[in-house]
């Protein structure tokens, strides 16, 4: 079979190999299509290189059909569409004994801590494989795992109909999270200050500010009849996004750190406790959002169509990569991984 | 009668002058005692200058009898013991018609942004006078006041019975948060590099910690078998201090934000999304948590003798405020304003 390794350097090799077969409670999938992720791009760059197998194949949004199944595998059979919830958990930390599987405190996240989906043959264990409806296209089976991560976002976030939403940051997570807010009745409002990014958003029929051109804060008070927002998202990773979204809440207002900051940054606290705020961590997705994912891709309530801005053949990995840092009007890149 | 004004510059002076008559709605209450709180002392030093009326009396934390009532006063009666719930608010912006009154996007501080109960004999309107049961001394009584900042403050963070709670600072305000965690079946550890202040929560039965002496978060660790605690109430206003709670808490853990943070200051926002947390921010006091702060009080379920650590009459204002920056071990100093 063919696989793609990451090898360190910014740099993807193409090479023939022998597939694993599966073991006991494992199955074989035949992948189909590997979306490339935020992270995949940082683990170019080499920001990952501590968790990483090096070399080795990444990628951890894909969809596919089982190719085979090891022993003892019956919730599979071969042909099925699948896609996989890329989080293995321990079982027995306190965070897993709680019940908090998703963030267990040695979760390993298959595709960076262990070997991904970039290869035609994938083994993996059964208990990480959800089925897709045979309605849903694999190329927007791919979209699952982001559209779980922004499900995610929206449940912690506990966003109701009608409420008013701010997301900061109009990317590919940015995007998702106003779609699903908007599928719980939500009326969103998306902050981005590049032009190409904004027009995507626009074609998905949502609103849009350029914080350049104008005060968002100012906006959002006439929006909201100067009580602010119910939810903000923070997605930019930026400091002026995330003070932005500190200030357009209303008392009581709920902001999701979504972004993911690896330095401490400035928070205004004073705010928080003026306004009774809740700042609210995310991480992943658990189960139910996965679930939730899929049906909202194959309902067509998330128009996956719109997102998928190109496809490339496996052995094009790097030029995949390159189109996806190339335009800020690129949502989301597939690499077709068969042939 | 006597009074105390606030005239600038770190000094209060003491004048006689003619008290005002209720007006209609209006009580005037015989103040007995007030608390110095830690607001009264940055308004000492001039940090709260425009908002404060210069010269003008301050002073929030009462107790006291009703002197005389105005046209149309029925619920409270002469000789009637009472204190204040120091809020005004407008009852028509976004916060007050969301319910939350006491975050009141016009909200009067009564005592910082109005005339405060440093004189004998202070007028207020009625709506915002409570009564105290006859059995609770008045002494005991002026302390109210915190002690519903500590219940809102538990209230918010949802703690509930046999839960683990980290209390990061141990001045006044930490103190009545520990024992109303406490009162709710907490488990409570208080983290507090000042020795005679841990000498403090320790005569009131508390588990304490010194984070320069030993590492908190390794106490932590072991204290909750590797989980983290459910709720950690930063209080201590210092960076490492929010530090250590952001890095105590359990997956899914709430943190807290009591200690007042005037300029943004740096969060550990992955820690925030690597374990979920929650950030909560806390203002003041609903009408509940005064009723339940009465109720702790009369029912000697928070031990205020052992909070008062010195009693000044009203003419020894100055010294009053210069016994509570004296020492660490002094939790609360009371004006007595009677005579």
């Amino acid at each position: 079979m063919l696989a793609v390794d990451y090898v360190g350097n910014e740099e993807f090799r193409v090479s023939e190999r022998a597939s694993r077969p599966p073991g006991p409670g494992e199955v074989q999938i035949a992948v189909a299509y590997v979306g490339i992720c935020g992270t995949d791009l940082h683990i170019k760059h080499g920001h990952m290189d501590r968790r990483v197998v090096i070399p080795g194949p990444i990628g951890h949004e894909m969809s596919g059909t089982i190719a085979m199944v090891g022993d003892g595998v019956t919730a599979f059979e071969v042909g099925q569409p699948v896609t996989v919830m890329p989080l293995e958990w321990c079982g027995d930390c306190p965070a897993c004994l709680a019940g908090h599987q998703h963030v267990c405190q040695h979760l390993v996240f298959v595709g960076i801590d262990s070997a991904g989906a970039m290869q035609e043959l994938w083994t993996v264990d059964q208990s990480i494989v959800v089925p897709l409806p045979p309605t849903l296209g694999l190329d927007r089976g791919a979209l699952v795992e982001p559209v779980a991560v922004a499900v995610h976002d929206v449940r912690r976030a506990r966003v109701t109909t009608s409420e008013r939403v701010l997301v900061v940051g109009g990317g590919p997570i940015g995007l998702l999270i106003a779609m699903v807010a908007r599928c719980r009745g939500a009326d969103v409002l998306i902050s981005e200050p590049n032009r190409s990014r904004r027009a995507v958003a626009e074609r998905l029929g949502l609103k849009t500010a350029d914080p350049v051109a104008g005060d968002v804060l100012e906006l959002v008070e006439s929006w909201t009849a100067g009580a602010g927002v119910d939810v903000a998202f923070e997605v930019s990773g930026a400091e002026l996004g995330l003070l932005t979204a500190t200030h357009a809440l209303r008392v009581r207002g709920r902001l999701l750190i979504v972004a993911i900051h690896s330095q401490p940054v400035p928070v205004d606290l004073f705010r928080v406790f003026w306004r009774e705020l809740d700042l609210i961590g995310a991480r992943v997705y658990e189960h139910d959002d996965f679930e939730e994912a899929v049906s909202l891709l194959a309902n067509e309530r998330i128009p996956a169509g719109e997102l998928i801005s190109a496809v490339e053949p496996l052995k094009r990995t790097a030029e995949a990569f390159a189109a996806l840092e190339a335009g800020a009007e690129t949502v989301k890149v597939l690499i077709e991984v068969r042939s």
